[in-house]
């Protein structure tokens, strides 16, 4: 039933590296940095709601200031068609509330076209320098028109014309096509006004509405700290994991 | 067919930050950092073969010296079983080779069971620095549990005992029973010395076989490069895709 392209007898396995190694990756032992120096414990939780909890990470993390280079908003985005082969990319998250966490891309991409199949939908945030990772699972929704339409206006008008210079996962012949469409839209803003660059008909937003959530803590005796939330209706349960 | 919790009406979904935000992500606006500073392009690619092409971004990102905070060798790997719920989790890359890429895990895990329902997987590489992402997906396999045995030795004794302390997504009562099982290990260790941490049964590593690679390189006018390499049976197509 499954769609595996091949699977190989494990006994003609190499193991090797590449031809010119230059650097060992099995021996890049990082040592995980945890900010407070302290244990994440489920007893001592600044609170049991995870929605306000993802608020506090989120909100300490931004705060350090040496992590001005992450994209603390970037989020790993991971879907899955009735193909069952998954796919994943990061996106830029856009809010968070209490109903879920949102972001805007085109309808018609590849992840657009595995939602519209199947909702189910994994996020992973990942903020390497605070040894800190997030993980929600849920299914995804389509953002009303209107929150789509009052965003995209407030792009700068780069970045306007970049998206709607892009027919998101298409098949294009070469950088220089794009290009061409991004002179053409440049040059009908300048005669028009950038409100000539409209939201096109396929982009919109998209909310992922949570069932799941992991706090990982990574701990530097490798004893790293996994504290889940999991919804039944509207009861969430808290427990830990095994790392 | 498919288990979403529920669908709400758009219609009710509201659009607001937290309680009190104290940052506005939607006005976070990272200015792509292309290294090199010039376009990545199919008619310049250093080579066609998407396994060297993975080895050369690896390595020229090793070797940026301000990036030795970042794990380079972490990254999401996300699987899905029956139930086409996906879930994603970093974990660390322990070989890169012209079959594939390896990691080490427990095979009683929760990805270890998706895997076990359905071998399709996807990994991503982000090195938000460098304003580059590799998208891989394709099949995993199990590794030779000779190579388990052999890559267990390797690692130092703290990691081995708090790898043997973990039945891997197993829910615990608590931090202290985790720590409970370490120290167990620990004075078996002094008692009889490191190798009596053997390698549990269910612990051994993966290969993921790719059929498809995505090269992703940031660009400041969101006109980003995406240069793609999908294999039929033994031969690969390059493309490029709109951002």
């Amino acid at each position: 039933m499954f769609t595996a392209v091949r699977r190989f007898s494990t006994a003609t396995r190499r193991f090797l590296s590449m031809d010119t190694p230059s650097i060992d990756i099995q021996e890049i032992r990082a040592k995980y940095w945890n900010k407070d120096e302290e244990f994440f414990l489920e007893e001592n939780l600044p609170t049991t709601d995870p929605f306000k909890l993802f608020d506090i990470w989120f909100k300490q993390i931004a705060n350090i200031s040496d992590l001005s280079f992450e994209e603390i908003n970037a989020v790993c985005v991971s879907t899955v068609g009735k193909d069952l082969r998954p796919s994943s990319r990061m996106v830029l998250l856009k809010s968070y509330t209490s109903d879920g966490f949102s972001f805007f891309t085109n309808y018609n991409s590849r992840k657009g076209q595995q939602i519209e199949e199947n909702p189910n939908a994994a996020m992973l945030f990942h903020w390497p320098k605070t040894s800190r990772q997030i993980r929600i699972e849920g299914a995804i929704d389509k953002l009303d028109d209107d929150l789509a339409v009052k965003y995209w206006n407030s792009r700068p008008l780069p970045s306007r014309i970049g998206s709607k210079s892009s027919e998101q996962s298409e098949t294009v012949p070469n950088r220089q096509f794009l290009e061409n469409k991004k002179r053409e839209l440049t040059e009908l803003a300048e005669r028009e006004g950038g409100q000539a660059i409209t939201k096109p008909e396929s982009w919109g937003g998209y909310i992922l509405i949570p069932r799941y959530f992991e706090f990982w803590q990574g701990q530097s005796d490798r004893l790293h700290d996994r504290i889940v939330f999991e919804r039944d209706e509207e009861v969430w349960t808290i427990k830990r994991l095994s790392p």
